[in-house]
């Protein structure tokens, strides 16, 4: 140092010192309000609070940033599951893109409904219905070539009441708040009832989760070698079920941590929800109570997708933060934003 | 800052700079040689390689740090794994530690054997033996027991030949290797058949890999809860098997990532070898030659555990880097170090 003159190396601090104090500048900004999204009301200061005490060094509720684990339900939750789950569309429209190749469909329960558009007959085939409906659509390829499928399936698929791609119905307001725990060193799950495969080819762009942390239902795959290339094929058979009493199970084998916030909108996220916030040290439980038919829709106890009902009662009792959408969000989807 | 004497600013400034000038030292330092414990040979010329190509911006071979993932087994890859597996260790002390609560197994097979030391006859039990010996002391608790309890039998437990706890039966060079392949923006991941839940309450601390970065075998576990408390409880049903043809299947289902390289020792990573570096893009495949009896051990294509034959053959087709334990590593265990 002792060759630079004094000019350069004050001019050097002081640039040092401009940035530091440029970056503290905007990490305050920041800070001013994470959620412009949100209503400045009790989900928004529960959010900022449990955020607020689980950061700060030395305190009572502080925790280590590799223990910042927050899991997120994805349909209801993330982005909208209604008029039905989006993968349910996705798997009909395969039914229909695949029956030249399956004569047989014409005549065969439950794809005959599903090609008269028959919604009725094919409610009535029940759950047993249904996975026979995504086994048919899901197996039988590589996981490439699925990941291709999904892929090309979301550029093309519209939203039939918001003439839009599922993957820009998407809550701004839990956008906001990924990133908002994302800066504070937590690390987002999502922990989805859906077909795991089905969402990694696009969360990572629209989430901002990288396919290493979603977790979902699957079914199974084999590992193959095919031209002297190694492939792993879908198989038609149910792997996992990461819904309900299964969403615990699947935390603790693909994390191996026990959650510390958790997010979801259903009965399906109440073990969940239990799971994360029962373990005795500082948590967040949140539902996402969908109450805004103009903007999104208005559902709860007896809705066909995304059932909410034990799990309203349960948040009561067990202080989970329940959002309001009409009251607590300013805007619904990111396309809102001025 | 108006009120702060300019030399104690000054003296701010300038242990700022000593800070940032020792910090560039220090990483300079560690860039000269990530891999201090390897020989300068072949494989290490390959590791160095490879991620050389791999992180060079704008060059041919680059790959975006999210993509950046490794698997690495666990027995014989990062710890030994002679004259048993670890876990297999475990399993017998569990069995001579419950004996008493279970009677019946002073004349029941295969925990006759075990409770006798009777290798041979456990070893005529086969698979089918060791997988009954494992649920019964694998299961039947909850996942928070079975974690205490594999953290204090770590504790005690000493390795036979070596006299040493089996966390200090590491391979310093892989423990340089993981280090360098964080910081160079790697995800590493344990892909082992060992139990995922054997592993996960050590393998942060020992390796530096978080559990969520941690693959393998599992048990069925089931969400109850108990006195009002959840729970998730281990039962004696095997749920996965991460090893041969499995590996990949577990890495698919739990990265949903194709890794770029792997490490293995034996034929039950032929499989995930192959996975990643079949792919078509750069990749690094490895693989550990046990070849040094004196301070670890020699074996390969006729050993019990670890046995290393198809994958040594199909290393020469594939390209892959063989290390010779004896030849390529100047130590084998941390606590050689001087």
């Amino acid at each position: 140092m002792k060759n630079r003159p004094f000019v350069s190396v004050l001019a050097g601090v002081l640039t040092g010192l401009a940035m530091s104090f440029g970056l503290l500048l905007s990490c305050a900004s920041a800070q001013n309000d994470p959620l412009p999204s949100w209503n400045d009301a009790a989900a928004k200061r529960a959010i900022i609070d449990f955020v607020g005490r689980v950061v700060k060094a030395g305190g009572p509720y502080f925790v280590a940033p590799a223990e910042r684990v927050a899991t997120f339900d994805n349909d209801g939750t993330l982005w909208v599951e209604q008029p039905m789950y989006v993968q349910m569309a996705f798997a009909l429209d395969r039914v229909k893109a695949m029956a030249p190749l399956h004569p047989e469909w014409k005549d065969q329960q439950p794809f005959k409904a599903v090609l008269e558009g028959d919604m009725k007959t094919l409610a009535e085939a029940g759950e047993r219905g249904l996975v026979e409906v995504v086994l048919a659509t899901h197996a039988g390829m590589t996981t490439t070539e699925f990941s291709k499928i999904v892929t090309e399936w979301l550029t093309t698929a519209r939203d039939a009441r918001f003439k839009r791609p599922h993957t820009e119905l998407i809550y701004q307001p839990m956008l906001e708040l990924l990133a908002y725990l994302r800066a504070n060193d937590f690390k987002a799950f999502i922990v989805s009832g859906g077909g795991v495969e089905f969402m990694r080819p696009w969360t990572e762009r629209v989430y901002g989760v990288p396919p290493e942390q979603v977790v979902g239902s699957s079914i199974k795959t084999k590992f193959e070698m095919r031209d002297g290339s190694p492939t792993l094929f879908r198989l038609p058979e149910v792997n996992f079920i990461d819904d309900k009493a299964g969403k615990p199970v699947g935390i603790n084998e693909h994390i191996g941590r026990r959650p510390i916030a958790a997010f979801g909108n259903s009965d399906g996220d109440l073990e969940m929800l239990q799971w994360a916030t029962m373990g005795g040290g500082i948590s967040l439980g949140m539902i996402i109570h969908h109450t805004d038919a103009e903007r999104e829709y208005a559902y709860d106890r007896k809705s066909h997708f995304g059932h909410l009902d034990v799990a309203l009662d349960a948040a009561a009792v067990n202080k989970w933060t329940v959002v309001d959408m009409k009251t607590d969000w300013k805007i619904i989807f990111p396309f809102e934003k001025r």
